[in-house]
């Protein structure tokens, strides 16, 4: 932490915000780092749901500044011989929690990991069951207050990664599928801005062609288009009304982009 | 700002507190303004419902600081040509957001609004979706950082206002309806304290006349009572239960005041 | 508050996160203490629900460092005569609330407890609906500031205490009950860490034997498990699934723990 700025530590979890459970991490922040500024992302992740935690991380991370530390939390295996992780990415981003794959967006080239076995600084968890309390939570706020990631445990070379899920450009198109929708109904897929050429592009899913614009504000009323949305992914949306419910779709359902007159479609790059 | 008071930036939406996006809206603040305090009023606005909105306005915001500056976002026509606004009111309180209305309530006698429009303070968004992240919470940052309005743009002298419900004096009654339900059945309603004459007052709603008491706890259990509620507006409630289900009322629904005896009901005072 | 420390003050309530209220009791507390630390324990205790909200807050309130100040707001009494009350623990801890059994886990050996009277500190409120806004909160940023609970009005010696759920040994038998579900549909019980002897144990729970863990990964997926929670209380779970679910289990659902071989059940500890 740069001398002079408040230290920031945010939380994601699947606990439901007002379980309880989020406040207590807060009260083990707080407790070793009163001056902490505290931030919820979410606390209400789909239960044990991984990629919907890594992706709402993926979203939010990036906007914090570089000094914050994530604690996040979505851990069907606590209690078990799963790992404690710290990780820092390329540009000294650094997150505490599980090492179950819900940190992969930030396990990219650059990244470096820790294992949380320092006694000292990762006491052993005085319940079994709550490891975002008693561990996570202690270890973040002692990131936060200046402590070295390197002085936590060992590295970890190995860190679990969930199977990302990334489109696939066939001949004449980029086939993808919706990863997640947000309380409006958007629906947002695992085509990135990175995987799209210049110029008009065709999108279609659920057997409907879809018209592609720039902002809801260009759609006609209840009509359903395609846009480059605030994530950075392409989604599907209804202006003042629910794409997901209009198409019945959830995480996998296919989405596909041709382009005009059935031009061969470009290979992804390589850095997407 | 004073000098040596933490700045404070409130948000509300309609987003979901749990949607990923109040978390990229205070990223945003934090990241121009490390020492801000963050304070949600609500995330959990019905979407796209600016009344909704406007009221929740309406009872926060004047409980605030003064030098509190506050980030709202309820904005079915982001990317359109809605212009984003800088709104302060008469006692010097401060609101970001989008000239649909929302801010209603702060557009009264002595209030000034300007355009966002100056390029480094309100730069281009990043994305056409999400202006709450890229333009809001950027210039509310600015703004508890200690900014001048007046540097935002040029003045506003036409924002968009909510046609706003206001009841009607007949000549035996005031004739005002439901706005909104809180989340315990209380329905809130058009009629202000200032809108009614000292003494016994007689509602009806729903066909039922309704006794009027200064708490919840004078009702007996079961009983549908009506007060003036801590927002300053006549309420209809239920002890421990729901007014709202009982009625089956919403936003509209009709409520009557008359005085004892048939008695005419006094002209609204001017200034209500 | 001891010199330097920021001011820390948390909430709990049944008004919902999203309804207004918990930013309105918010902003009280800044208004008079712009540079508090604000803290959600919870805004979704079940309406009125004492119990729900007595549970959380012994669940949360150690977590945080004593010099934290809690404002706790279930108050199905509002505007009638029920006491309103500061309280101290014997750890130093401090709540602010209504005096109907909302605070009981702080009311053991060696609290103190003193009447909000002083119309200086507690002034009478603006509204006869809204408490916590009005006098809860500005009295919790006067204590968090500094303020001695002593100054605010008479010691009360007989606060309202719930009748807490015991659980009860027979000569086989320990009879517990369910208390509450989290979010995940964890069950937490009457039995804590404290009224079990070490060894192993048999619990029953409607009509099934269940297995006692230490952790949810040491469960089978699917497979009822008992273990001690976080809490320090026995839960019934299910690994990833919900045991209220499987169980068709709320309050009062009866849970039994007997010993190996018939072993009479020891008498409950005194002190626990």
């Amino acid at each position: 932490m740069p001398a002079g700025q408040a230290p920031i530590v945010t939380f994601l979890s699947d606990f439901g915000a007002g379980s309880g459970y989020p406040a207590q991490m807060k009260g083990a922040v707080l407790s070793r780092l009163p001056a902490a500024q505290l931030v919820d992302l979410s606390h209400e992740v789909p239960p044990f749901d991984l990629l919907a935690g890594a992706l709402l991380l993926e979203a939010c991370v990036p906007r914090f500044p570089p000094h914050a530390v994530h604690c996040a939390v979505v851990d069907p295996g606590v209690g078990t011989d799963r790992r404690p992780l710290c990780v820092q990415d390329r540009d000294g981003r650094r997150l505490v929690g599980p090492d179950n794959g819900l940190l992969t967006p930030f396990l990219g080239p650059g990244s470096r990991c820790w294992l949380l076995a320092d006694r000292l600084l990762a006491p052993p968890p005085e319940s079994a069951t709550f490891h975002g309390r008693d561990l996570f939570a202690p270890v973040a706020a002692w990131l936060a207050g200046g402590g070295l990631p390197e002085r936590l445990g060992p590295p970890v070379e190995d860190p679990v990664r969930l199977p990302w899920p990334e489109p696939v450009a066939g001949p004449d198109r980029l086939a993808g599928e919706v990863l997640a929708a947000d309380p409006f109904g958007n629906l947002l897929t695992s085509i990135r801005a990175c995987h799209l050429p210049s110029g008009p592009l065709l999108v279609e899913a659920g057997g409907m062609h879809i018209r592609t614009v720039r902002t809801y504000g260009e759609a006609a009323p209840a009509e359903l288009v395609a846009l480059l949305g605030s994530s950075g992914r392409l989604e599907l949306s209804i202006r003042e009304g629910s794409a997901a419910a209009r198409l019945g779709a959830g995480r996998g359902f296919p989405v596909v982009v041709r382009l005009p007159g059935g031009e061969p479609f470009p290979a992804l790059p390589r850095a997407c």
